[in-house]
Protein backbone atom coordinates (compact mmCIF):
# COMPACT_ATOMS: atom_id res chain seq x y z
CA UNK A 1 0.00 0.00 0.00
CA UNK A 2 1.04 3.87 -0.47
CA UNK A 3 -0.66 6.45 1.60
CA UNK A 4 -4.57 7.65 2.19
CA UNK A 5 -5.67 10.84 3.46
CA UNK A 6 -8.56 12.21 4.76
CA UNK A 7 -9.10 16.10 5.41
CA UNK A 8 -12.02 16.78 7.65
CA UNK A 9 -13.43 13.66 6.78
CA UNK A 10 -12.96 13.66 2.55
CA UNK A 11 -9.87 11.59 1.03
CA UNK A 12 -7.38 14.31 -0.50
CA UNK A 13 -3.76 14.75 -0.81
CA UNK A 14 -3.48 18.32 -0.04
CA UNK A 15 -4.50 21.14 1.82
CA UNK A 16 -5.61 24.97 1.46
CA UNK A 17 -2.43 27.24 1.87
CA UNK A 18 -4.58 29.10 3.87
CA UNK A 19 -3.83 26.86 6.62
CA UNK A 20 -2.62 27.94 10.05
CA UNK A 21 -0.52 24.41 10.08
CA UNK A 22 1.09 25.56 7.23
CA UNK A 23 0.95 28.93 8.31
CA UNK A 24 2.11 29.26 11.48
CA UNK A 25 2.95 25.43 13.05
CA UNK A 26 0.01 26.11 14.42
CA UNK A 27 -1.66 22.76 15.19
CA UNK A 28 -0.57 19.44 16.78
CA UNK A 29 0.05 16.00 15.66
CA UNK A 30 0.26 12.17 16.97
CA UNK A 31 1.89 9.31 14.79
CA UNK A 32 0.69 5.93 15.86
CA UNK A 33 1.64 2.29 15.48
CA UNK A 34 -0.89 0.05 13.36
CA UNK A 35 0.15 -3.67 13.56
CA UNK A 36 -1.88 -6.10 12.31
CA UNK A 37 -4.65 -3.88 11.44
CA UNK A 38 -5.04 -2.09 14.94
CA UNK A 39 -4.01 0.91 16.17
CA UNK A 40 -1.98 0.84 19.27
CA UNK A 41 -3.08 3.06 22.25
CA UNK A 42 -5.42 5.00 19.83
CA UNK A 43 -7.24 6.09 22.73
CA UNK A 44 -3.84 7.38 24.42
CA UNK A 45 -3.16 9.23 21.47
CA UNK A 46 -6.51 10.83 21.09
CA UNK A 47 -6.68 11.58 24.69
CA UNK A 48 -3.38 13.14 24.65
CA UNK A 49 -4.10 15.13 21.79
CA UNK A 50 -6.96 16.50 23.18
CA UNK A 51 -5.49 17.36 26.03
CA UNK A 52 -2.65 19.29 24.04
CA UNK A 53 -5.18 20.95 22.23
CA UNK A 54 -7.47 22.29 25.31
CA UNK A 55 -4.14 24.06 26.35
CA UNK A 56 -3.54 26.10 23.16
CA UNK A 57 -7.72 26.48 22.27
CA UNK A 58 -7.75 24.34 19.60
CA UNK A 59 -11.51 23.02 19.03
CA UNK A 60 -10.78 18.73 19.39
CA UNK A 61 -13.53 16.05 18.65
CA UNK A 62 -11.82 12.78 19.34
CA UNK A 63 -14.92 10.85 18.22
CA UNK A 64 -14.90 12.30 14.96
CA UNK A 65 -11.39 11.18 14.79
CA UNK A 66 -11.88 8.05 15.63
CA UNK A 67 -13.97 7.84 12.90
CA UNK A 68 -11.44 8.84 10.54
CA UNK A 69 -9.09 6.51 11.41
CA UNK A 70 -11.64 3.87 11.91
CA UNK A 71 -12.51 4.10 8.15
CA UNK A 72 -9.10 4.30 6.98
CA UNK A 73 -7.88 1.26 9.18
CA UNK A 74 -11.30 -1.11 7.65
CA UNK A 75 -9.64 -0.99 4.23
CA UNK A 76 -5.86 -1.89 5.77
CA UNK A 77 -6.65 -5.93 6.62
CA UNK A 78 -4.42 -7.22 9.17
CA UNK A 79 -1.27 -5.14 7.63
CA UNK A 80 1.52 -2.79 9.67
CA UNK A 81 0.87 0.76 9.06
CA UNK A 82 1.77 4.27 10.61
CA UNK A 83 -1.81 6.38 11.29
CA UNK A 84 -0.36 10.26 11.38
CA UNK A 85 -3.15 12.68 12.62
CA UNK A 86 -3.01 16.49 12.40
CA UNK A 87 -5.19 18.91 13.93
CA UNK A 88 -4.43 22.80 13.19
CA UNK A 89 -6.49 25.31 14.06
CA UNK A 90 -8.34 26.25 10.57
CA UNK A 91 -7.67 28.29 7.81
CA UNK A 92 -5.54 32.04 8.40
CA UNK A 93 -7.30 34.78 8.76
CA UNK A 94 -5.32 38.10 9.13
CA UNK A 95 -2.55 37.40 11.59
CA UNK A 96 -1.31 35.49 14.40
CA UNK A 97 -4.79 36.17 16.11
CA UNK A 98 -6.80 32.91 16.51
CA UNK A 99 -9.94 35.13 16.25
CA UNK A 100 -12.79 32.53 15.51
CA UNK A 101 -12.26 28.77 17.20
CA UNK A 102 -12.11 25.97 14.48
CA UNK A 103 -10.00 23.43 13.72
CA UNK A 104 -9.11 20.98 10.49
CA UNK A 105 -8.26 17.44 10.63
CA UNK A 106 -5.74 15.22 8.89
CA UNK A 107 -6.03 11.64 9.13
CA UNK A 108 -3.80 9.72 7.26
CA UNK A 109 -2.50 6.11 6.93
CA UNK A 110 1.38 4.88 5.16
CA UNK A 111 3.16 2.12 4.69
CA UNK A 112 5.31 1.27 7.49
CA UNK A 113 8.78 1.03 7.03
CA UNK A 114 9.31 -2.09 9.79
CA UNK A 115 11.01 -0.86 13.14
CA UNK A 116 14.32 -2.22 14.08
CA UNK A 117 14.23 -5.42 15.82
CA UNK A 118 18.13 -5.40 15.68
CA UNK A 119 18.00 -1.74 17.68
CA UNK A 120 15.47 -3.27 19.91
CA UNK A 121 18.06 -6.38 20.54
CA UNK A 122 21.42 -4.89 20.22
CA UNK A 123 20.84 -1.50 20.80
CA UNK A 124 21.69 1.87 19.64
CA UNK A 125 24.52 4.28 19.84
CA UNK A 126 23.54 8.17 20.07
CA UNK A 127 24.85 11.13 19.81
CA UNK A 128 24.93 14.10 21.23
CA UNK A 129 23.09 17.59 19.83
CA UNK A 130 24.67 20.65 19.42
CA UNK A 131 20.63 21.84 19.27
CA UNK A 132 20.07 22.78 22.44
CA UNK A 133 16.20 22.75 23.47
CA UNK A 134 14.82 26.60 23.87
CA UNK A 135 12.45 26.32 27.54
CA UNK A 136 9.06 27.23 26.74
CA UNK A 137 6.59 25.98 29.88
CA UNK A 138 3.73 27.00 27.43
CA UNK A 139 4.17 24.84 24.81
CA UNK A 140 6.33 22.17 27.02
CA UNK A 141 4.94 18.36 26.74
CA UNK A 142 2.98 19.01 23.76
CA UNK A 143 3.16 17.10 20.64
CA UNK A 144 2.85 20.38 18.54
CA UNK A 145 3.82 21.57 15.12
CA UNK A 146 6.60 23.58 15.81
CA UNK A 147 9.33 21.19 15.46
CA UNK A 148 12.12 23.16 13.52
CA UNK A 149 14.35 22.50 16.90
CA UNK A 150 13.93 18.78 16.26
CA UNK A 151 14.71 19.26 12.54
CA UNK A 152 18.11 21.17 13.70
CA UNK A 153 19.06 18.32 15.91
CA UNK A 154 18.01 15.55 13.68
CA UNK A 155 19.99 17.46 10.60
CA UNK A 156 23.01 17.05 12.69
CA UNK A 157 23.02 13.50 13.80
CA UNK A 158 22.24 12.91 9.85
CA UNK A 159 25.01 14.42 9.14
CA UNK A 160 26.99 13.07 11.49
CA UNK A 161 25.70 9.29 10.81
CA UNK A 162 23.92 8.75 14.04
CA UNK A 163 20.62 7.20 14.13
CA UNK A 164 19.07 9.35 16.97
CA UNK A 165 20.49 11.76 18.97
CA UNK A 166 20.28 12.98 22.85
CA UNK A 167 19.14 16.61 23.45
CA UNK A 168 20.04 19.31 25.92
CA UNK A 169 18.41 22.34 27.19
CA UNK A 170 19.74 25.11 27.02
CA UNK A 171 21.34 25.30 30.75
CA UNK A 172 22.61 21.30 29.82
CA UNK A 173 20.41 19.51 31.14
CA UNK A 174 18.94 16.33 29.65
CA UNK A 175 15.79 16.43 28.08
CA UNK A 176 14.90 13.64 25.35
CA UNK A 177 16.13 12.46 21.96
CA UNK A 178 15.39 14.29 18.47
CA UNK A 179 12.04 11.84 18.42
CA UNK A 180 12.41 9.49 21.06
CA UNK A 181 12.05 10.18 25.15
CA UNK A 182 14.81 8.73 27.40
CA UNK A 183 15.18 6.66 30.47
CA UNK A 184 18.06 6.03 32.89
CA UNK A 185 18.88 3.25 35.33
CA UNK A 186 20.75 5.06 38.09
CA UNK A 187 21.84 3.24 41.15
CA UNK A 188 18.60 0.82 41.19
CA UNK A 189 16.21 3.72 40.51
CA UNK A 190 14.36 4.35 36.81
CA UNK A 191 15.32 7.86 35.78
CA UNK A 192 13.63 10.01 33.27
CA UNK A 193 13.59 13.53 32.44
CA UNK A 194 10.93 16.04 33.49
CA UNK A 195 9.10 18.13 30.79
CA UNK A 196 7.91 20.86 32.23
CA UNK A 197 9.85 23.69 30.63
CA UNK A 198 11.04 21.88 27.32
CA UNK A 199 10.09 18.17 25.51
CA UNK A 200 7.60 16.04 24.23
CA UNK A 201 5.28 13.89 26.74
CA UNK A 202 5.38 10.63 24.59
CA UNK A 203 2.87 8.01 24.91
CA UNK A 204 5.23 5.44 25.23
CA UNK A 205 7.29 7.61 27.97
CA UNK A 206 3.53 7.10 29.50
CA UNK A 207 3.67 3.81 29.04
CA UNK A 208 6.59 3.07 30.33
CA UNK A 209 5.95 5.12 33.50
CA UNK A 210 2.83 3.16 34.34
CA UNK A 211 4.65 0.09 33.75
CA UNK A 212 7.03 0.68 35.91
CA UNK A 213 4.64 1.61 38.56
CA UNK A 214 2.59 -1.58 38.08
CA UNK A 215 6.27 -3.49 38.82
CA UNK A 216 7.22 -1.30 41.46
CA UNK A 217 10.59 0.00 40.14
CA UNK A 218 11.83 3.08 42.47
CA UNK A 219 11.12 5.81 40.31
CA UNK A 220 12.53 9.20 39.72
CA UNK A 221 11.31 12.08 37.37
CA UNK A 222 13.04 15.61 37.05
CA UNK A 223 15.91 17.04 36.62
CA UNK A 224 18.59 15.33 35.00
CA UNK A 225 22.19 16.87 34.85
CA UNK A 226 24.87 14.83 32.66
CA UNK A 227 26.14 13.95 35.54
CA UNK A 228 23.20 11.13 35.54
CA UNK A 229 23.99 10.11 32.54
CA UNK A 230 27.76 9.14 33.08
CA UNK A 231 26.81 7.37 36.32
CA UNK A 232 23.62 5.63 34.67
CA UNK A 233 24.27 1.71 34.29
CA UNK A 234 21.24 1.76 31.70
CA UNK A 235 20.00 4.17 29.27
CA UNK A 236 16.90 3.42 26.64
CA UNK A 237 15.12 5.63 24.59
CA UNK A 238 11.32 4.87 23.45
CA UNK A 239 8.26 6.06 21.11
CA UNK A 240 5.15 4.75 20.25
CA UNK A 241 6.47 3.47 16.69
CA UNK A 242 9.90 1.71 17.36
CA UNK A 243 9.13 0.39 21.37
CA UNK A 244 12.05 0.87 23.44
CA UNK A 245 15.31 0.74 22.29
CA UNK A 246 18.89 -0.14 24.64
CA UNK A 247 21.49 2.77 24.31
CA UNK A 248 24.78 1.43 24.00
CA UNK A 249 26.75 4.45 23.49
CA UNK A 250 25.85 7.92 23.57
CA UNK A 251 29.10 9.55 21.40
CA UNK A 252 32.60 7.67 23.39
CA UNK A 253 30.61 6.50 26.55
CA UNK A 254 29.41 3.06 26.39
CA UNK A 255 26.39 1.44 28.16
CA UNK A 256 25.31 -1.82 29.22
CA UNK A 257 22.39 -3.31 27.98
CA UNK A 258 20.83 -3.81 31.69
CA UNK A 259 17.85 -5.98 33.23
CA UNK A 260 15.71 -2.74 33.68
CA UNK A 261 15.40 -2.27 29.92
CA UNK A 262 15.16 -5.91 29.28
CA UNK A 263 12.12 -6.13 31.89
CA UNK A 264 10.05 -3.09 30.17
CA UNK A 265 10.87 -4.67 26.94
CA UNK A 266 9.68 -7.85 27.76
CA UNK A 267 6.17 -6.03 29.38
CA UNK A 268 5.44 -4.03 25.79
CA UNK A 269 7.00 -6.83 23.43
CA UNK A 270 4.01 -8.39 21.92
CA UNK A 271 2.42 -4.73 20.87
CA UNK A 272 5.68 -4.64 18.75
CA UNK A 273 6.72 -8.11 17.90
CA UNK A 274 4.10 -11.00 18.39
CA UNK B 1 -9.73 41.08 -6.01
CA UNK B 2 -9.05 37.97 -3.98
CA UNK B 3 -5.94 36.11 -3.75
CA UNK B 4 -3.83 34.17 -6.73
CA UNK B 5 -1.19 31.52 -5.60
CA UNK B 6 1.69 30.27 -7.39
CA UNK B 7 3.49 26.53 -5.71
CA UNK B 8 6.62 26.26 -7.30
CA UNK B 9 5.79 28.15 -10.40
CA UNK B 10 1.70 26.72 -10.91
CA UNK B 11 -1.12 28.46 -10.05
CA UNK B 12 -2.84 26.01 -7.32
CA UNK B 13 -4.40 27.06 -3.99
CA UNK B 14 -3.06 24.00 -2.25
CA UNK B 15 -0.17 22.14 -1.17
CA UNK B 16 0.89 18.40 -0.45
CA UNK B 17 0.15 17.19 2.93
CA UNK B 18 3.46 15.57 3.05
CA UNK B 19 5.15 19.31 2.60
CA UNK B 20 7.25 19.80 5.50
CA UNK B 21 5.58 23.11 6.10
CA UNK B 22 2.52 22.35 7.79
CA UNK B 23 4.50 19.09 9.07
CA UNK B 24 7.00 20.70 11.24
CA UNK B 25 6.89 24.25 10.21
CA UNK B 26 10.27 23.52 8.77
CA UNK B 27 10.45 26.91 6.43
CA UNK B 28 10.46 30.67 6.56
CA UNK B 29 8.20 33.49 5.28
CA UNK B 30 7.79 37.31 3.94
CA UNK B 31 5.15 39.18 4.25
CA UNK B 32 5.66 42.07 1.98
CA UNK B 33 3.45 45.42 1.03
CA UNK B 34 2.14 45.92 -2.50
CA UNK B 35 1.54 49.73 -3.03
CA UNK B 36 0.61 50.65 -6.33
CA UNK B 37 1.91 47.02 -8.10
CA UNK B 38 5.11 47.49 -6.40
CA UNK B 39 6.46 45.28 -3.85
CA UNK B 40 8.14 47.51 -1.03
CA UNK B 41 11.59 46.44 -0.33
CA UNK B 42 11.85 43.15 -2.21
CA UNK B 43 15.55 42.85 -2.43
CA UNK B 44 15.72 43.47 1.06
CA UNK B 45 12.83 41.34 1.73
CA UNK B 46 14.46 38.15 -0.72
CA UNK B 47 17.94 39.00 0.76
CA UNK B 48 16.91 38.04 4.36
CA UNK B 49 14.72 35.62 3.27
CA UNK B 50 18.34 33.91 1.56
CA UNK B 51 20.01 34.90 4.77
CA UNK B 52 17.91 33.01 6.93
CA UNK B 53 17.73 29.53 4.74
CA UNK B 54 21.31 29.64 4.65
CA UNK B 55 21.36 29.77 8.59
CA UNK B 56 18.41 26.52 8.54
CA UNK B 57 20.03 24.47 5.15
CA UNK B 58 16.92 25.37 3.02
CA UNK B 59 17.85 25.87 -0.59
CA UNK B 60 16.70 28.97 -1.47
CA UNK B 61 17.02 30.72 -5.34
CA UNK B 62 15.64 34.09 -5.04
CA UNK B 63 15.52 35.30 -8.75
CA UNK B 64 13.08 32.27 -9.50
CA UNK B 65 11.38 33.82 -6.79
CA UNK B 66 11.71 37.09 -7.98
CA UNK B 67 10.22 35.67 -11.21
CA UNK B 68 7.53 34.56 -9.13
CA UNK B 69 6.18 37.91 -7.94
CA UNK B 70 6.35 39.49 -11.27
CA UNK B 71 4.46 37.16 -12.56
CA UNK B 72 1.89 38.00 -10.08
CA UNK B 73 2.38 41.70 -10.02
CA UNK B 74 1.92 42.07 -13.55
CA UNK B 75 -1.63 41.55 -13.13
CA UNK B 76 -2.48 43.84 -10.35
CA UNK B 77 -2.19 46.97 -12.09
CA UNK B 78 -1.30 49.78 -10.24
CA UNK B 79 -3.32 48.35 -6.47
CA UNK B 80 -2.28 47.74 -3.07
CA UNK B 81 -1.54 44.25 -2.07
CA UNK B 82 -0.21 42.10 -0.01
CA UNK B 83 2.75 39.72 -1.12
CA UNK B 84 3.62 36.32 0.79
CA UNK B 85 6.70 34.37 0.17
CA UNK B 86 6.88 30.94 1.77
CA UNK B 87 9.85 28.34 1.45
CA UNK B 88 9.27 25.39 2.88
CA UNK B 89 12.03 22.17 2.97
CA UNK B 90 10.21 20.83 0.23
CA UNK B 91 8.28 17.06 1.38
CA UNK B 92 8.81 14.74 4.25
CA UNK B 93 10.52 11.95 3.87
CA UNK B 94 10.69 9.87 7.21
CA UNK B 95 10.78 12.02 10.68
CA UNK B 96 12.77 15.13 11.40
CA UNK B 97 15.94 14.91 9.59
CA UNK B 98 15.77 16.61 6.27
CA UNK B 99 17.82 14.44 4.13
CA UNK B 100 17.99 15.55 0.45
CA UNK B 101 18.32 19.71 0.23
CA UNK B 102 15.09 20.97 -1.57
CA UNK B 103 12.42 23.40 -1.12
CA UNK B 104 8.88 24.19 -1.91
CA UNK B 105 8.26 27.94 -2.68
CA UNK B 106 4.46 29.21 -2.37
CA UNK B 107 3.95 33.08 -3.86
CA UNK B 108 0.74 34.64 -2.84
CA UNK B 109 -1.05 37.90 -3.28
CA UNK B 110 -4.14 38.95 -1.95
CA UNK B 111 -6.59 41.93 -1.63
CA UNK B 112 -5.15 44.25 1.24
CA UNK B 113 -6.73 45.80 4.26
CA UNK B 114 -5.26 49.21 4.52
CA UNK B 115 -2.94 49.90 7.36
CA UNK B 116 -4.60 52.13 9.68
CA UNK B 117 -3.59 55.90 8.86
CA UNK B 118 -5.68 56.25 12.68
CA UNK B 119 -2.65 54.25 14.14
CA UNK B 120 0.11 55.93 11.96
CA UNK B 121 -1.06 59.38 13.21
CA UNK B 122 -2.93 59.23 16.32
CA UNK B 123 -1.16 56.01 17.78
CA UNK B 124 -2.09 52.72 19.31
CA UNK B 125 -2.52 51.48 22.82
CA UNK B 126 -0.74 48.13 23.56
CA UNK B 127 -0.89 45.11 26.18
CA UNK B 128 1.77 43.45 27.90
CA UNK B 129 2.04 39.78 26.91
CA UNK B 130 2.03 36.92 29.80
CA UNK B 131 3.33 34.58 26.65
CA UNK B 132 7.27 34.99 27.07
CA UNK B 133 9.38 34.16 24.07
CA UNK B 134 12.12 31.39 24.69
CA UNK B 135 15.34 32.30 24.31
CA UNK B 136 16.51 29.96 21.02
CA UNK B 137 19.73 31.61 19.86
CA UNK B 138 20.06 28.99 16.52
CA UNK B 139 16.88 30.56 15.66
CA UNK B 140 16.84 34.03 16.44
CA UNK B 141 16.29 36.80 14.12
CA UNK B 142 14.62 34.11 11.74
CA UNK B 143 11.05 34.97 10.03
CA UNK B 144 10.62 30.98 10.64
CA UNK B 145 6.95 29.01 10.08
CA UNK B 146 7.44 28.05 14.03
CA UNK B 147 4.53 31.07 15.54
CA UNK B 148 2.97 29.13 18.17
CA UNK B 149 4.31 31.89 20.59
CA UNK B 150 2.95 34.85 18.49
CA UNK B 151 -0.12 32.53 18.36
CA UNK B 152 -0.14 32.03 21.93
CA UNK B 153 0.38 36.00 22.74
CA UNK B 154 -1.82 37.19 19.93
CA UNK B 155 -4.70 35.10 21.20
CA UNK B 156 -3.87 36.92 24.75
CA UNK B 157 -4.18 39.99 23.00
CA UNK B 158 -6.98 39.44 20.88
CA UNK B 159 -9.63 38.24 23.94
CA UNK B 160 -8.23 41.64 25.95
CA UNK B 161 -9.43 43.64 22.93
CA UNK B 162 -5.40 44.80 22.11
CA UNK B 163 -4.54 45.46 18.67
CA UNK B 164 -1.34 44.40 19.48
CA UNK B 165 1.18 43.51 22.04
CA UNK B 166 4.42 43.59 23.85
CA UNK B 167 6.32 40.57 24.70
CA UNK B 168 9.33 39.96 26.79
CA UNK B 169 11.56 36.83 27.01
CA UNK B 170 11.66 34.40 30.02
CA UNK B 171 13.97 36.62 31.80
CA UNK B 172 11.61 39.47 31.77
CA UNK B 173 13.42 41.39 28.79
CA UNK B 174 11.71 43.64 26.02
CA UNK B 175 12.15 41.92 22.75
CA UNK B 176 9.26 42.65 20.67
CA UNK B 177 5.20 42.90 19.82
CA UNK B 178 3.41 40.02 18.42
CA UNK B 179 3.75 41.18 14.85
CA UNK B 180 6.35 44.10 14.64
CA UNK B 181 9.26 45.07 16.49
CA UNK B 182 9.29 47.88 18.58
CA UNK B 183 11.95 50.90 19.17
CA UNK B 184 12.03 53.87 22.21
CA UNK B 185 13.73 57.19 22.88
CA UNK B 186 15.47 57.11 25.84
CA UNK B 187 17.21 59.68 27.04
CA UNK B 188 18.03 60.82 23.27
CA UNK B 189 19.01 57.76 22.12
CA UNK B 190 16.74 55.34 19.94
CA UNK B 191 16.68 51.74 21.59
CA UNK B 192 16.37 48.64 20.21
CA UNK B 193 16.29 45.56 21.53
CA UNK B 194 18.92 42.79 20.59
CA UNK B 195 17.57 39.98 19.12
CA UNK B 196 20.13 37.36 19.68
CA UNK B 197 18.40 35.33 21.25
CA UNK B 198 15.02 35.45 20.12
CA UNK B 199 12.79 37.62 18.56
CA UNK B 200 12.09 38.29 14.69
CA UNK B 201 14.34 40.93 12.63
CA UNK B 202 12.08 42.65 10.61
CA UNK B 203 12.79 44.70 7.66
CA UNK B 204 11.36 47.55 8.76
CA UNK B 205 13.20 47.49 11.63
CA UNK B 206 16.15 47.36 9.75
CA UNK B 207 15.02 50.12 7.36
CA UNK B 208 14.96 52.81 10.57
CA UNK B 209 18.40 51.35 11.64
CA UNK B 210 19.92 52.19 8.93
CA UNK B 211 17.50 55.21 8.42
CA UNK B 212 18.43 56.74 12.19
CA UNK B 213 22.32 56.04 11.11
CA UNK B 214 21.84 58.23 8.23
CA UNK B 215 20.12 60.82 10.28
CA UNK B 216 22.77 60.95 12.65
CA UNK B 217 20.75 59.90 15.89
CA UNK B 218 22.24 58.17 18.81
CA UNK B 219 21.46 54.70 18.35
CA UNK B 220 21.86 51.80 21.12
CA UNK B 221 21.19 47.69 20.40
CA UNK B 222 21.14 46.02 23.15
CA UNK B 223 19.52 44.46 26.31
CA UNK B 224 16.44 46.73 27.18
CA UNK B 225 14.60 46.25 30.36
CA UNK B 226 11.14 46.96 31.94
CA UNK B 227 12.89 49.97 33.12
CA UNK B 228 13.96 51.49 30.12
CA UNK B 229 10.11 51.56 29.00
CA UNK B 230 9.15 53.04 32.12
CA UNK B 231 11.67 55.83 31.46
CA UNK B 232 11.21 55.99 27.58
CA UNK B 233 10.02 59.14 26.22
CA UNK B 234 8.89 58.16 23.19
CA UNK B 235 7.94 54.20 22.41
CA UNK B 236 6.82 53.16 19.17
CA UNK B 237 6.50 49.87 16.98
CA UNK B 238 6.91 48.99 13.20
CA UNK B 239 6.70 46.39 10.11
CA UNK B 240 6.71 46.27 6.77
CA UNK B 241 3.07 46.20 6.62
CA UNK B 242 2.31 49.01 8.51
CA UNK B 243 4.62 51.16 8.81
CA UNK B 244 5.65 52.96 12.41
CA UNK B 245 2.95 52.99 14.77
CA UNK B 246 3.26 55.69 17.72
CA UNK B 247 2.65 53.58 21.15
CA UNK B 248 0.60 56.29 23.42
CA UNK B 249 -0.53 53.18 25.89
CA UNK B 250 1.04 50.16 27.30
CA UNK B 251 -1.31 48.65 29.62
CA UNK B 252 -2.20 51.65 32.11
CA UNK B 253 1.42 53.56 31.41
CA UNK B 254 1.08 56.67 29.28
CA UNK B 255 3.44 57.84 26.55
CA UNK B 256 3.69 60.40 24.45
CA UNK B 257 3.80 61.29 20.95
CA UNK B 258 7.33 62.49 19.68
CA UNK B 259 9.87 64.13 17.90
CA UNK B 260 12.11 61.01 16.99
CA UNK B 261 9.15 59.06 16.07
CA UNK B 262 7.65 61.71 14.12
CA UNK B 263 11.25 62.43 12.16
CA UNK B 264 11.14 58.63 11.37
CA UNK B 265 7.96 58.56 10.14
CA UNK B 266 8.32 61.53 7.90
CA UNK B 267 11.50 59.45 6.53
CA UNK B 268 9.20 56.90 5.42
CA UNK B 269 6.00 57.97 5.09
CA UNK B 270 5.83 58.38 1.31
CA UNK B 271 6.58 54.25 0.99
CA UNK B 272 3.39 54.12 2.90
CA UNK B 273 0.70 56.57 2.11
CA UNK B 274 1.87 58.42 -1.03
Amino acid sequence: MTSASLVNGRFANNISLDNRGLAYGDGLFETILVRKGSALWLDEHLQRLAQDARRLRIPCDTDVLAGDCSRLLANLGANDAILKIVLTRGTVSRGYSPLAAASDRIVSLSSVVPASLRYWQQGVALGLCQTRLARQPQLAGIKHLNRLEQVLAAGEMQRRGFDEGLVLDETGKIIEATRSNVFMAVAGSLVSPSLNDCGVNGIMRQQILAAAERLGLRLKVGVVEMSALRNADEVFICNSVIGIWPVIKIECMHKAIGPMCRQLQREFESHFYA
